[in-house]
């Protein structure tokens, strides 16, 4: 039997080196789990001189990628470079070489794993990604595995650590959106250029990733509809406490009948004692609904250099074994169906609805009219008074369609007398 | 390549009733995730006329286990009718005659996992226990897959839910613990003998099996201290709430340092905010706390037809992709190494104990004195008036090692003043 895995690293950035990290604090055990040695035979980086958060022998660095990737040695290629260009190539490279891979690069998979997947299945190699999403979180094994039963019927989750500590704070604080972004800006939490984790696309790709596997069909990310969290106002997040709610970031992703999905990124108001609600600052947790199981949940760190090398690591131990025993490509592409994703006109939920009005007599009757007149019933109301004699009213709506709402919004919006429609939110159960 | 797994099972009760029925309704999606089809060739029952939660032929019942343990085209036996005899006989009858093995029997994997285990690895061949922890929630195939890499540090969790629903139910509705009880047998939440869950052995079992992989070292289940609910009040229950914490019935594992470790169920208060103490019901929750991955949680129902046969049919599947892929034995005993189980005189942590006490000056301090004697040293105190001019203390220590705390108790229970010392419970944080 092979008694030695050899890894080619593409990749020294925080990923690769928690994965390095960790390969070399738990040598000893890991090889132990696997009965095998392993070793990293190179790792490519851009910049051999720059200071890596890991101690790593000079001699292991390369800046040609063609030294890990070329190299017949390698039984196995870590690429932990990010982003889909140059990664999608080299991981295409690796795997025409018979190498099996491991990456935790979420756009990537989100953007082109079903053809990645696709070109390992036709080789029987594995391509294993469980730090694509969630970070250490064990999520993508479970959902193939232990809970591979299942007929999953719907996923919710916190999948983004930035706008999770943002919102927190907000929370917490009583703070404005943009001075907690500076801060965290300055802390290191959030990116100098934080448009993807804000906007939601990371929340979009993770979501993404996460329904292709729950409902065996490749969902297409560009069909996932993203809301991020820049429209969030103090004042929001006061109203939503005040009726009992907490707004977070939320994945969602239902399926509906035989063949149709919705999958949807957006903020959300969720009831103050729903377990995500007290998911707090970097934390990510997730929710599956399976039919057999119920509701299950996944909770931990969702980011960060020891976390996501805890999933590269794990990734590794699990191709290591399936080397070892002959059994490469033992789980491959679920995505045996076809599901259409159905439109956002078709989501069903309850709002919450911002509004200025002029303060004056009828104007909540007329304004509740229209709602009706659109098949929007309201849950509750509530109206105060605001700068200039003006109102401000926050309505909570039974469940309804997002069409209903959306036209209601737009009759509303031609009302002499409202004079501002400050946001509408999705509130879930 | 095979193209049909054959299933035998022994035992069509709750959890053989899940399995069956999870396999007749997913079915085409389950064969297609495996890539073969799945066969229930025989179900041994008892008596072939007792009516079943899942409807099956009556001609794949058998009286004579024999009919499933020895039929030569059976590729997997699923033993689902638990207890240790006869169930231990026929895994092993199984095993010998070079069949796999799934289980949901915790308490046979707790005294004879670790025989077992090694019957199966010295014939390569699969034994896999997903379901005897937590019913559906992913938590054995985690730890030793995708969670692999890391040094496990601490499990703790909520295991039983019978005795987290009584919990539960005293702590919402103020209730006793033997009010609660019966009206838990009524509803079938909680058997007729209830001394299993309430005593803590099922616990015991389950935490026993869980540290047994977390720290790679056989676990003898007779090492594992127990402690049960029975000593629990409602007035325990009430004056932990006014300190801010909820009582649950914990399982915990430490690693302590490179050979030792320290396994143990008992009643335990947590801060109200903790994730655990929001647990209810029939819920359970497992926090593993990992050198690289920090704190994960898993969190769902822990027992049910349904779940525990979600469990038993993802074991089905990960066998039956080892069979087709001719890697069986690819993950069996981790037990690689032998730790020796700490005394629990060395349990360091903080303790709530209650007492009642004559109610006259300096008896508060005589005690404090007593207490500071044998180094235990005090977070905070409350002195309540009680019965008869009676007054009762309670105390909530710093951390001290339970050994100090145990003679601090004896020396307190010789003072004259001292009626009665009520409750004594540890507090984590």
């Amino acid at each position: 039997m092979k008694d030695t895995i050899r890894i080619g690293i593409l990749g020294l950035g925080v990923v690769g080196s928690g994965t390095v990290a960790l390969l070399q604090k738990n040598r000893v055990s890991i090889e132990k789990k696997i009965g095998a040695k392993i070793e990293i035979t190179k790792i490519a980086v851009r910049d051999l001189n720059k200071k890596r958060l890991v101690t790593v022998d000079r001699g292991l660095l390369t800046n040609h990628c063609e030294e890990v990737l070329d190299n017949p040695e390698n039984d196995l290629i870590c690429e932990l470079i990010g982003g889909v260009s140059p990664a999608k190539d080299y991981v295409l490279h690796a795997l025409r070489n018979g190498k099996h891979v491991v990456t935790a690069n979420k756009e990537l998979i989100a953007k082109e794993g079903h053809d990645l997947l696709h070109e390992a299945m036709r080789r029987r190699l594995d391509f294993q990604f469980e730090g694509s999403v969630g970070g250490g979180i064990p999520i993508i094994q479970p959902m193939k595995n232990a809970l591979g039963g299942n007929e999953i019927q719907e996923i919710m989750g916190i999948v983004n650590g930035t706008t999770n500590y943002i919102l927190t704070r907000m929370t917490h604080e009583g703070a404005e959106f943009n001075d907690v972004l500076e801060d965290a800006k300055a802390k290191g939490y959030a990116e100098t250029d934080p448009s993807s984790d804000i906007e939601g696309y990371d929340a979009q790709y993770k979501i993404a990733i996460l329904s292709s596997i729950a409902f065996t069909s490749q969902v297409n990310v560009n069909d996932v509809y993203v809301e991020g969290i820049t429209h969030i106002t103090r004042r929001d997040i006061q109203c939503a406490q005040e009726l009992g709610y907490t707004i977070k970031l939320l994945g969602i992703a239902n399926r509906i009948g035989e063949d149709q999905m919705q999958v949807r990124v957006h903020p959300t108001l969720l009831p103050s004692e729903h377990p995500l609600a007290s998911t707090n600052d970097v934390y990510n947790a997730i929710f599956v609904r399976g039919d057999a199981v119920g509701d299950v949940m996944f909770y931990g760190r969702g980011a960060g250099m020891m976390p996501t090398g805890s999933a590269v690591v794990g990734d590794i131990m699990d191709v290591g074994r399936n080397i070892l025993f002959g059994s490469t490509g033992r789980i491959s592409c679920t995505c045996f169906q076809q599901r259409r994703m159905a439109s956002m006109d078709l989501v069903e939920t309850k709002y919450y609805i911002r509004m200025i009005v002029i303060d004056r007599p009828k104007v909540l009757a007329a304004i509740a009219g229209v709602l009706g007149d659109h098949q929007v019933s309201i849950e509750s109301v509530v109206q105060k008074a605001h700068l200039n004699d003006n109102a401000e009213i926050i309505w909570v709506t039974h469940k309804t369609k997002e069409k209903n709402l959306r036209s209601a919004l737009e009759s509303i919006r031609e009302l002499s007398v409202v004079l501002s429609i400050e946001n509408f939110l999705r509130v879930e159960e």
